[in-house]
């Protein structure tokens, strides 16, 4: 879901973007909906289906406290798990902080935790050292992107031995006999093992196809070659399109109120730097 | 707390902002953590400290789901409030829907609610008729901004009697006796009744002070008579220096990952649209 | 998962019961693991594996707030679901109020609610004229006993459609193309379309065994023809034998302590009546 | 709030109780409103009025993991604070696992914590050599009963000096100058420093009304010299009273349902040992 907007930026940075592009990935609505509010599900149902894993009482580290990250440790201190966060961000770490999460390096809670989740965008996050510190039957998996974030590559060597036991988890055996539970071979677990629920898919869809329409109906100029935000009007409209399946009553401004706060009654509410 | 931005903003597209300014207010520390974490404690202080109100069962509609009203709202449910919502705007609007939260007009739910909260910036989003209609011993207060939002102007006429039953807590009563709670004669409840911890004020302070020293030190033309917003390495300096005391620990990105991901290893970590 | 107690108690009141009986289902162990923890988490998994239903905004109500309902309860609420109860209890209904939850009665939301949930060990709570009045897509399912608290007989009618959509989850159509979802023709959501957590089980196999091992060893005399709660003491052995695999340290009573509270340094540390 | 049954339990056992008497305290309502729902809130409120301390982000440990106990973790958990649990009993302790606490002993958090608070009932809990590893500005409290679960007199001492900071504060100072901030001198919190709302008064004042009446109007013989829990007809009646300031709506059995279920449509609804 949602390309990686660092590549778009890079493109852009070196001067080889040849269109203009919109990055879809950071409207508010495909930040909140598409990270947060699906991956506070789809975390809990990717474990559930794979493992049968009981949360309560379960010791879980996640490695990024941005918005997968958030909605991921919403979800399992919300069901009983003791969750911990690692961070490079102070920005983030401080809310992880303040929404009672202990802020941790891999290497202190390694050893204790029974579960290990991955939401950085970054790569080799969990190395092959994490792995073999990890405790028996712990499992692994990521809710970041690609297939980086989990060093998978560091397990396939001849002392580790791989037992399928049902289809996207893998046991890791050590020669001890210690079992590591790989899940979608590092994959993203939200797609590989979970399902997206059509709401939110519409929500992402909506944002996209909104994004084409206004590249392509735009006046020569009004875009040159560089990445954009959504402009914030349309972010408000997409929302505006699902309040209805939730039965949700908008209140108007009163001209009164649109003149005093110097906005017009239709929008946008939020100046374009707001989330 | 931190001024309105929307001022210095109308300043400036006037043509009439005479120096450079930060937008403190918008910053994400002063965001998160002035309006989010600090009201989510303030809004129960303040209702504590002057109506003694049980929050369990108790049926609340918070006007405005920004930063502030987020705040309040976690902090009501989670305490057994039933919340309800009103928004303007759509993303808002959704938001609420996903924390679980009916999304209402005022109108809907005026005469079953016992307490009303304002956090909207805007103006008499509580009128006079909604007064009238609330129920016997319904508190009405301000999370928001300035005076306005709750029309109390309408409130001083000679068929309504004002009693003060102890400091910042008044009655009105309607001429059939019943009594609505006015707190702080619609001021702000988070600074009129309860306190605001030295934690937060440090944040704050740390980021203005940083804010006029980076205005103050920037070579000639850097900023031109215009609003900017924080810089996110000084966002997230400010972070940085204050999580010593919740003992939490920082990840470094390794040389590796600084170059996969295209960051300098000591931040910014964000790009500066990040919220 | 434990049979029905008040069979147990009817056969006794009868004078029918012709062996000692221990009434395991009411052990606290029994209640809190299986009822309340179990339910938090099945409820979400049998939602998600049979209708990838997203929880977020969506309206639901629950029937019955005993501990398999306010195991669901809490679940649903964190994940962003509002809830809504009814009872037939006023003790438990004064406990949804306090938790947040509005009490109603099934006719007041039946329209509105996109998801109905039984928990109440009785028969009929959903009778064909509440299912005649769902919105279209609602979701039906009971968590409680047996299959009897949804009235599904009232369903195989020649108006109505049945169209199984996947395995436990059927479509049934009215006439004017409005569909219910009922899952598991009305059965145990939690058996059917569920796992049980390996930790729960544990539980409540070893509380099981322990009362036959009880029953067995017990001298004459002790167990006359009657239902009898499980001995606090192993109640709290059960426990005591499952806290390792959280790595949960328990503390002793000193000798002075066990003293002044009139216990027994290893137990039992409550009353009989403590649940 | 409420005796202790253990001394009635006690007098009973030595045959020196003179008249019955009804463990008010143990009645789900007292057991529910007096001290879980009540103490979720006060334990908030108490620590606000007294210290302004943010709860956002702090470690606290909480000796104790009853009724009162569980409303204290909720509450600060629920605002951010990470929480730590003592306890003896390991049916409570296990209940804390699966709520997404860690249970450890007192000696393996002092050093670390920013708040300390009792709710056991038990003596010397916090005894002068933990209180002697505290860090400075650590606050200690009592939610549990009488004065005895901090060993205050230890500090009464020469080498420490004692500094009252308002009502009801005490800074007592170590010869480095550490400082332990000590709340009502080890009495309740509760009582001593936050409100009791006037609704959970309510709840248990009629239940000791209706307990009394019942005890008076009883004919010969059906009370002995002995302790009794309350009838579960009248605990209900006592909530049934309450339900209607939630506008909270009871659903009726039918004759069939009550026939299925034996009960009397009017109640008890649960069988007497029921929690």
């Amino acid at each position: 879901m949602g390309g990686r907007p660092t590549w778009l930026y890079q493109l852009s940075k070196a001067g080889k973007l040849c269109v203009p592009a919109m990055n879809v990935n950071d409207s508010v609505t495909k930040q909140k909906f598409d990270n947060l509010y699906c991956c506070r599900e789809s975390i809990l149902d990717g474990l559930k289906r794979t493992t049968d894993v009981m949360f309560g009482g379960k010791q879980v580290v996640v490695c990024g406290y941005g918005e997968v990250g958030k909605g991921c440790c919403a979800a399992l201190k919300a069901l009983g798990a003791i969750v911990y966060i690692t961070e490079i961000d102070p920005i983030c770490a401080l809310q992880a902080c303040m929404d009672g999460f202990r802020v941790v390096k891999l290497n202190e809670v390694i050893r204790q935790v029974d579960v290990v989740i991955t939401c950085t965008g970054n790569k080799n996050v969990v190395t092959r050292e994490h792995l073999d510190r990890m405790k028996n039957s712990c499992i692994v998996c990521n809710m970041g992107h690609s297939n980086t974030e989990i060093d998978v590559t560091s397990l396939r060597t001849p002392e580790l031995t791989w037992e399928r036991v049902r289809s996207q988890v893998d046991h890791v055996i050590w020669p001890d006999g210690k079992r590591v539970v790989l899940l979608a071979e590092g994959r993203l677990l939200n797609l590989s093992c979970s399902t997206v629920p059509t709401f939110v898919l519409s929500i992402t869809a909506t944002t996209q196809a909104l994004a084409l329409i206004e590249l392509y109906n735009a006046p020569e100029g009004r875009y040159k070659q560089d990445v954009y935000l959504l402009p914030k009007k349309m972010d408000e409209y997409v929302a505006s399109l699902h309040l209805p399946s939730f039965d949700a009553h908008l209140t108007e401004l009163t001209d009164d109120q649109a003149k005093y706060l110097g906005l017009n009654k239709n929008g946008p509410f939020k100046p374009n730097y707001y989330r």
